[in-house]
């Protein structure tokens, strides 16, 4: 119970906006694993999902059919605000302009491209909406390549999921000769590593984990990504929804506590940069953290799968759109009341009061959007 | 005999600057087969062979050590002028500088990179002398890759053997976008495609090699490269020095008999351009081809395996340095007198007179250098 909690001698409560989980995996697009996903991610501190267009089971989300079957399971089932990204396939450049309005990013899986990569991914550039994002997950030579063909097409381009040293050298060379790159690190890959577990290849090993600490300044957001998901299917761990999550707080709270980060590291990788490399909509939000606090003391907890133990910092209070949604780890909502942000007249924010018929020949100034 | 031809009703001669060979084959850096491909080469209307560093027997040009022995089997054997280019490895990024004075170009054989090419290609790409040029010869992706590289570096890269539709796209729109990208297309890829030999797939397809006629303007220099060694040996007929050298200026002239290329196309891509690349000596040399001449029908002709029957175009005279060095086929000089284009003052020319102790103060302009 809460008075339990406030019985301690210290009740040391950080508050941050919610976070933006830009990569979040859903194993099916079913309404049941999104509510799963999205419970959990509200439990957790996030106030919204941008959800990742592959999913463990069945095709990807790659054209009209697929992502409107998707946005319907979502629907009602949301706890969190969502958006859909669609997955670039070698043979739906053609159909994207029509998915744009109804999804947040296009997501190029590299290594899903086949015979001529370079062609079928340029074909994508030339036809994806230029105001929209791309996100790619591609690495090493391909990672070179996609930046290559972000900058032909003088497209902005974001990197998802970043694990090794020289990808991150690479991305930091571009940046330095300007090209619109931004990048964001699972935070699995700065807390778990080939040397905790020899077997999982797709962990940087120590010397990466390394790098990508010491690179902190170029990692623009943190995710949670797949790499949980990787993790727990890779250790006969039960993978369903939302693994990681839960985590995420825990362990960068953790790295505040040892000086590796600040508080202000979180709030600008978690939620600042990705809402201004996503162009989403700021949010009505806010999150209670008791940083001493043992997650496993909350009400209610997170389900699922977890490597680390002895969790601290506790999410104690979600607030999202007007009102308190989850408390003490329970949704105190009655029905699941996530937004998709595609559609941007859906949003309601108490920070604008100006009715509709008003705004709409009123410019919103980045100002009034991008308030927290 | 000489006086056989000139009976003939039309002797149609066509006067070229001796020919630059970018990117020539060797079997073996030993005398005896640096002395045949150069022989071949100077009997074809060659007066300048860049030798690629790799070769069908036992290791390539990497180090100080295999340079200089490859250098030294050179001298007195080269029938023409030549320059060695040294191979990047993955390890041997470090001794590059001392190596760049002793070769004409740093080549990046991409696909002999195993694990991580990106941050192996960017050591090269730091250590390797500015001025000096850079050759690869990767496709696709790893093209993408290579000139991502490049730019990156703010480098020129020169692509050798494309052959392909795709790789030819990517070339031009990093050229579109101001990258210092030039490239070559080895004469075999204008004249034999998978439709001739399906089961050779290195060359391109009919429209691969449709696309390259088209994209001629982008094509900067044409090369003989290692494509036709590759078609001797799939063919299983004598892959030994030289093969494809002797059809390069009958295919070409086939083509402007055909309409389809001009001779001052042939001047600007197979003289002009690589000279202007590769940052060449200009050499005093003179070549006479009778268009009507069949090859056959010269005094010595070059040995070796040619899938072209019935060619047309016979370099009658070669002229090098001050002199007719080769007549009807036949090597005139009584030695190889061919000299090594990386160290300029062991060069001679008749255009400048003035004697070494005084020009060493006078710039060299680019206009006195590049004269033909
Ligand atoms: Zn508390
Ligand atoms: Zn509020
Ligand atoms: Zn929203
Ligand atoms: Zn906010
Ligand atoms: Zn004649
Ligand atoms: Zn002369
Ligand atoms: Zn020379
Ligand atoms: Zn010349």
């Amino acid at each position: 119970s809460v008075s339990s909690v406030d019985a301690q001698t210290s009740h040391n409560v950080a508050e941050l906006p919610g976070l933006i989980s830009v990569s979040t995996f859903v194993p099916a697009f079913t309404s049941s694993d999104i509510q799963e996903v999205t419970r959990t991610a509200l439990q957790s501190g996030f106030t919204f999902a941008g959800i990742l267009p592959s999913s463990a089971v069945g095709a990807g989300i790659t054209d009209a059919h697929s992502l409107a079957a998707a946005n319907e399971e979502a629907q009602g089932s949301a706890f969190t605000d969502y958006s859909f990204s669609v997955a670039a396939s070698e043979s739906n450049a053609h159909q994207l302009p029509s998915l744009a309005s109804l999804s947040s990013a296009l997501y190029l899986p590299f290594n899903q491209f086949s015979n001529n990569k370079v062609s079928a991914i340029s074909a994508h550039f030339a036809t994806w909406p230029e105001a929209k994002p791309i996100v790619t997950d591609a690495k090493k030579t391909d990672l070179a390549s996609m930046l290559l063909l972000a900058s032909l097409h003088s497209r902005k381009i974001h990197v998802t999921e970043v694990v090794s040293r020289d990808d991150l050298a690479l991305i930091s060379m571009a940046k330095a000769k300007k090209l619109q790159v931004t990048c964001d690190v699972s935070v699995y890959s700065l807390f778990l590593s080939q040397e905790d577990y020899p077997q999982l290849d797709f962990l940087p090993t120590k010397d990466d984990q390394k790098a990508l600490w010491e690179g902190l300044d170029e990692i623009d957001c943190f995710s949670v990504g797949c790499i949980p998901t990787l993790v727990a299917q890779a250790l006969g761990e039960d993978s369903s929804a939302g693994v990681g999550i839960a985590d995420s707080l825990p362990l960068l709270f953790s790295a505040v506590e040892d000086g590796r980060l600040t508080i202000e590291d979180i709030i600008a990788k978690f939620h600042d940069a990705p809402i201004k490399i996503f162009d989403l909509v700021d949010q009505d939000s806010a999150v209670e953290v008791d940083l001493d606090r043992f997650v496993v003391s909350l009400k209610s907890k997170a389900k699922g799968f977890s490597p680390f133990k002895n969790k601290k910092a506790a999410v104690e209070r979600v607030h999202l759109n007007g009102q308190t949604v989850c408390l003490e780890g329970e949704v105190t909502g009655n029905e699941a009341s996530g937004k998709q942000d595609t559609v941007r007249f859906q949003h309601h924010s108490h920070i604008i009061s100006t009715p509709l018929n008003q705004v709409t020949d009123m410019p919103q100034s980045p100002a009034t959007r991008r308030l927290s």
